[in-house]
């Protein structure tokens, strides 16, 4: 199960991983009646998060990735988030994304989503790694992720 | 954590609680450039499952709760999926939704979505219920869930 | 104004084109702040109406035509929409989708979303065929609209 | 068609309305099967930068005014859009959005789209004012825009 081992905060002393921030304006479309964000729109701001990340630890874009290297992606396998607090249509929100586990053929990232300082949402991830499968049309497969990718995620600059 | 207990299969001798099932057409709009479903999407049908499935546990519509009942909403506090399998435009999938746990203001619900009888998806949400709070406006409070609700939600049929 | 000229109905002498009906309810996720249908939804409610009217009209799924035919869909060139009427969380609203011109690489559907019986929203589109171009990667070219095609979108009934 | 006789470009003799421009990445979710936007997304990109803009050209966010001058929102009450060449996953397009008429209790915005200066998609909408109508819960009523707010949308600068 994707939540049930990839909340625990890391202790101070552990070397942290490859991550990232930016900044997002919660959008009038993100929100419901309710006047709070969707919450499906949350997984899109981390999925976008989660792009931005691996192409931050590599330093390419994924679409070069794609074409040059016949990645076919990183799908997730499962995903959970919690959510604290609401944020509402005009807020500010900064998203932390890094890694936290490095597998053989999948990773872990965690998201989180803080208001004025405070966590509203925190999200976790795994994802695995997969190239076009060229012996049959559409195909992908799973593949071990190489060593360079694994190094750069391990990283905690690009 | 909500993904931590939440998906043991429920014996056959345990008496289920209130479930629906609907068909869904995958669209192109949910799918993105990989060929398969974006999965924030999923979480979007999950939360209109989520919808049917209190609707038709009471036999009123949300709507109508809102207006009569002072009902502020069943915001999600927590929610985890795996994806097992891709599922891909003019897909028809089924998605199964059901009550597995109804605490004293919090309920879990499981969706599982499938394709020709596979499980494709799996998610599984906290929901907690919550009363508008006239103190303040826009204000909204958790509040115990009724006993008719909680009686409703633990019948197997509407 | 976008769209002054672009909804004469038809009279009732002139020989309808091939369309269609669904009903769609609106989801809490469609709707925004205000309570109402954020506009952008419309038009993938929209789109997903003029896929099924061109399955329907062909007697083929899409995803069987860009496998066996070669398609490459049939992207939007313009569209327009008038909002008439809001509609909320929880109406049932009923789409009529219908081509109301077909040219020789292009065509033009129109569809109307009411509730009650009354005209809510009016959306006005216009495709184009395309085909994929096997002489570069990812490639796409219009083409002249095949005759079985015409004909199929022209007929009153598939 | 419908985009026909919306887009008038304007003289250069003619003062220009209040502006703004921004850029956006297309996002992986933006992006469908064929590998671009999914052009509801457009209107969604759209209606962000129209807040941006009425929050820029009054100097106040729209969270502010509705809080505060019982502002209800400015609904779309029309929008075409005419897309000339798609967009794909990992563009950074620019989005320049302006006032393109004042009137009594309506206006209209042009967005237009580019990517390396190149036109890729043009949007046109209308908007209303309204307020809230208290004397009835939820009601919103069309009101004629305020002095002030015409004299600042038609300003060139915040």
């Amino acid at each position: 199960m994707a939540g049930s081992n990839a909340t625990p905060s890391m202790p101070e002393s552990q070397p942290r991983m490859f991550s990232i921030r930016r900044t997002a304006r919660i959008e009038w479309g993100d929100c419901d009646p309710a006047g709070i964000v969707f919450y499906p729109r949350y997984f899109a701001m981390f999925n976008h998060s989660t792009e931005l990340l691996i192409e931050g630890a590599l330093g390419v874009k994924k679409i070069t990735l794609n074409k040059q290297h016949g990645l076919g992606g990183f799908p997730a396998v499962a995903t959970e988030a919690r959510f604290l607090l609401p944020t509402r249509y005009g807020d500010d929100v900064e998203i932390e994304s890094a890694f936290t586990r490095i597998g053989r053929s999948s990773f872990a990232i965690r998201h989180k989503l803080t208001l004025d300082g405070v966590l509203a949402v925190e999200g976790n991830e795994t994802r695995c790694w997969v190239v076009r499968d060229e012996s049959r049309p559409g195909g992908l497969r799973a593949k071990v992720l190489p060593d360079d990718v694994v190094a750069k995620f391990n990283a905690t600059a690009a």
